[in-house]
């Protein structure tokens, strides 16, 4: 069950407005490394784990918090917002926009065209639950597989992708309002990386898990001859100069090899026939008695 | 440049054809964590490197044999759907449904219901670009940042969900072709998760990127007060008793710490008044001349 | 800012496991009228509003409980699906499909079919953010236009809506763990309903809007003599015969009336013509020197 | 079945091109809230009604005028885009892009990006069925839910946000031609708020349902101690002042009361174990001989 | 403008209820190649014409006789769904399914199990606008280019997928209400198909177009030594047995080759550096101070 | 099995950076008809193909080349990227876009905006998986239906409007080295179209099939007086003078004829009733006893 507070988790107020810079912040909302993914993630990580509590719980607290980062940056857009687009989009009609084409357009125009217009025609001057460009978000972007540790490398993933975006976006604004609200998320991304980090790590030290996830299938069943070998399949040699390719594997329970791809079956992959009544264009021409 | 050889990579030929299965072996075909989302995620990290050749071609090598991959499993589908589903359906249409909720059906006419009705309508016993349960392939699942650390740790995530899901499905049939196959993609996805911590491994030890991602970002401009802070959301103390709660923080640059969630701004959120002609609900009601 | 306790708000206890009824209890959930849909809405509504504080606080109040009534959801159908889908699969296996086809087939083979695929493979036996069939839950269910009035109109359809799902996911089980839950949910959609019609006549009695809809755009602006007209599209009279078709109209500024649909005008729609180097066909056949 | 007449149903020409405004026409066209959604919304409600001859009829002959209102909207917005986009782009090719960067760049390139490239390059100047920044229209946006007063009630919301969406559209653009259009698409869509209206009180009038929808759910299934309940879920007690708080429920069934929001149940949500086979995370490591 | 008849262009009456075949008679309704699809590309294509008026009209005529089609599917599956699902899914509650996995299970249970559940909690009986897997409808299906021949050849294209899913279908029921429905589509599909090829036929001789579209590009300016090669890529002769690799090609104006695949650049593909605020991984570690 | 050569088929360098373009020519790259649509949808057909050798071999070279037309576009979008946009940004952020709307903005600004924002923030300079407007590939549009002559008519299409499209970019840009890349795409897409027309005829040629596809759909199952019928649904005779109106049909089997359109039924669509418990507006309301 949740709770709300009025007050923020951290300041969210621009110094000024910036239209176009709200489209922008849209991404690390609404996006799929945004804010919406990793609150739905964690959130549906917690509801469905079936392992220790310590793990539950601290999956559900970040997933509260991703809430609140949610709330702020859709507060900061909807100030970045507070400017008058409908006065500015006046003006360009009054300036014929086939005018424009042929010369003598004045530079509001243009700007508002940068906008995102559903920030005025759907939203009215609030934020929306989309990407920088306007893509829905969807619960695609939420990852919950059951299994813990394939989940925990999803979210060093996420704060990954994510801590990169906001600090793209940094160095995409000047204003220092913006900027202060982005260094509150750029830390909290660093403590989560490391906290994802430190999960795996706890995880593995209780033998709930290790590479390759899952670890409790058994290794026998597996095509051993091909689970630590490097195929190379271009007509370059560079790909074989990295650690993938030589020494003890990661897991600590093979060597890295390489090899050229080649077929290991004879199989070309010739189907067979299938009831001529789903029409399919067989081997040879049917008549057409052989029809229903 | 790409070239095709006729041969598979390996073998796909069922022991006997199974609609059901082949409607869930679309999971690995065509979802998520699929074979098709590994492809066009490495083809586009691939090229859009702007890293060391040895990484780049290393990406392409792995996409192009996923590539191969798609194929084995789309060959897979189609032999496992050789069966005569129009006969089937034709059965379970003699023997009225109707009467079938009163008593009576037949057990033929709920297995056909069991498949996906796509496989014989749209794709004439083919496979399909599509996950278990037919949602079509997105997109939306290649991942490509240029950020080479931010994007190897998500490929190894895709390996270890791709592994996972194989392995789940390793134990829904007995079908000793079937079971062939996937134990030699079970073991490629034990190679993969290898080769992408040994990537990881490679790049931070080149001085690439580390913890946390992108470290290039100056530290010193985020909220270093939370930084390396676990903040507990909740009415419980589980949460505090792992890894990330205490001690050195993985990228060994701060301690963890924790703290009960709290606001650390007064900003309660209100917004500012925008243009009347937006007709959003002010703060209080404006006379109707306040309009166009 | 939001917080988080452990206790559910209401049980969400089964009596027993019931993969299918999992299935259906999806659309609740994470279907277009689920309770996703009703926490986001609400949560964008309340973040975008510029009204008065009574009504953001509310909005963000029932948002807020809301969450809780995904975490009851999501832990009921994860609670549905504790049974052991891989033992029956692999009976399913050892009993040839393709001899059930023929005959001989077993009935668990057909319900295991039944279920949603990804309740396995892909989330591990955990709920997903998805509807009944699997599709994913997508931010265009989230209505959010900064006008209040239209949005309350929104969030009672929703309500209403979602009540009558719940109210027939009741008559499909008997389970009385689930039956418990549900009374509980359509309930709280009951109170939500008069919430809403008692916030849109609080706003009206406020004057902040009113029918129609925005009604600060001023009405003599708009077409005015066919602001109240019903227009009869069809060879049939019966539509005239409603409240719709003849009296004072709702608002109270006009007389609804009945007109045969006619064209009012003499334009056929007929465009002119473009650049030729955009290739579309033209009104008169091009010579090809026309082009660049 | 249906019958086309060439002429329009009424004026759709503007003064003069503007791509610009042809994108953002998109919304009323293509949009989530414009004609093709009631246009189908209204045709499925139809096809589906199980109601009396009158609501039907009425239903459909509606729907058959928003067919003809989507054909306007799609006339217009390709008159809108008969300038010379390519004409206009080759200007951009000639003035180096990067030389624009760099300053000296020419202001119709920068109205051109402002275009939606598929107006050009995908519809050759014509009207697209999307929304105003490209999204596909999608049928997830028509509500037929079989039960007329739950989809009346969406059909008031569905008038209320499209006329909304079309007045700040009004407001956006000064060309007299698409004022005279929008002026009664607006007109239209009073008369539709009204409409719907009139037929949510002709159907409560005739008995078929009434809130709480759907009335005909035995309301003593419900748990009705929390039926007319307001629950504040915040540390704010503003939301306790508006009609939805006190005094008899809108529905006289009951009276609204306040209470603060409190779980009440014990359970925690934890989860029981599941197939090891599956390869969840479980409450407590598992040996490998466990699996397979 | 359009016009509505409350007579069905044709018969849409079922023999008895039949939910899974409702269920499948989706896909020519609301899939990719079904009513709707065709329906919608017409209109638009119609509404974007700048040709001739017998080309735009035809197509509006054909668009408008797809409305009337669209209403009789609709219909017809509205009629296949009036059994009593919520009668059959109670008797399937009452008969536990966690016994139904142990054995004793009844075959009703499992035939609810493969209906569209929506078709029952979204829908209440109803159609729904999507395909047999519920894949909502997407105007992505809409194609309308601006050239006619291009088009033409989609519209060729649609009533082939078209007419050939709905043969398929004919196969899979014996309810001769359906058959009679079916074959009745079938035959307009058979007249669809060669109304487009005569409309090819027609633009051709009129000399609007022709191979290869659009014809007036001027030829010289693209690479003619590759505009009529058969370029081999793979280890297998057999494709070079084709009327696609001799002779003169279709268009009259080359001959056909066959050549290897082979690279006719030295490009390989190699990227620039870009601003590393991006944080993007570059050919050589940049030291943290390169950062802001 | 698939092999990867480091050259690419042709080149992909820009004479300049062009962030604008780069947006444009994520069309043929990630749209409907770009070059990834045609690689999945050759693909598929090649795999699920039952058909002789030499159709499956062919399918399968134009796919493998298509993998290589991807590469190239995705790397000359890269490479049209490589300018330096944070830059440009920050000098948008220190000249205040309020200011701008005010006057006094720079033109830098607007260009930025007119970028693809995804192409800085999510991926670092590099190309998408995406349209031109930035929505995502979704393989629905890869169509593979197991009957050739309906595929091969769809790869027409697909090869026209491709083309189509490059030829329109080819006009948008002056930039020597982009022409010189479309020229090649250009002349591919001339052979591609002339290839599955002589495809085409090969197999009707050898008696595959032919119109109507399927054309071993015994005919005499269909409804014949309407299979070669223009049916006129407008108040216009225009769409009678075409070659589709009057003569012999094309697959010449049948005469052209026209007929205004009627009802060929009494059916007026009126449903039956369903069980009270889905709550649905029955023909008369039912008191509430006659629920559950």
């Amino acid at each position: 069950m949740f709770l709300h507070q009025r007050k923020l988790q951290y300041n969210a107020r621009p110094d000024a407005p910036d239209p176009i810079f709200a489209k922008m912040l849209q991404e690390p909302l609404g996006g799929q490394w945004g804010e919406i993914s990793v609150m739905m993630t964690y959130l549906f990580q917690g509801w469905n784990c079936r392992g220790p509590a310590k793990y539950r719980d601290m999956i559900i607290d970040i997933a509260t918090e991703e809430i609140g980062h949610v709330e702020m940056l859709a507060t900061m857009i909807a100030r970045l917002l507070e400017t008058s687009p409908v006065e500015a989009q006046e003006d360009m009609a009054k300036n014929s926009l086939v005018g424009a084409v042929m010369g003598g357009a004045r530079i509001e125009d243009a700007i508002v065209a940068g906008m995102n217009p559903q920030h005025v025609i759907v939203s009215g001057s609030g934020s929306r639950p989309t990407d920088s460009i306007g893509n829905p978000w969807t619960s695609a972007y939420t990852i919950a597989s059951g299994n813990l540790l394939a989940d925990f490398r999803f979210n060093v993933t996420a704060e990954s992708q994510g801590r990169l975006q906001v600090c793209r976006l940094y160095n995409m604004t000047e204003d220092k309002g913006v900027r202060d609200m982005l260094s509150f998320l750029i830390a909290r991304d660093t403590m989560h990386q490391n906290q994802w980090l430190a999960a795996i790590a706890d995880l593995e030290a209780e033998g709930f898990d290790e590479t390759p996830v899952p670890a409790k299938f058994p290794q026998e069943l597996e095509k051993g001859d091909v689970a630590y070998q490097f195929i190379n399949a271009s007509d370059s040699g560079e790909s074989s100069k990295g650690r993938w390719a030589k020494g003890a594997s990661v897991d600590g329970k093979g060597q890295f090899s390489v090899t050229k791809i080649k077929p290991l079956t004879d199989d070309e992959g010739m189907l067979g026939q299938v009831d001529p009544r789903t029409y399919g264009t067989p081997a040879a021409p049917v008549p057409a008695a052989a029809a229903e």
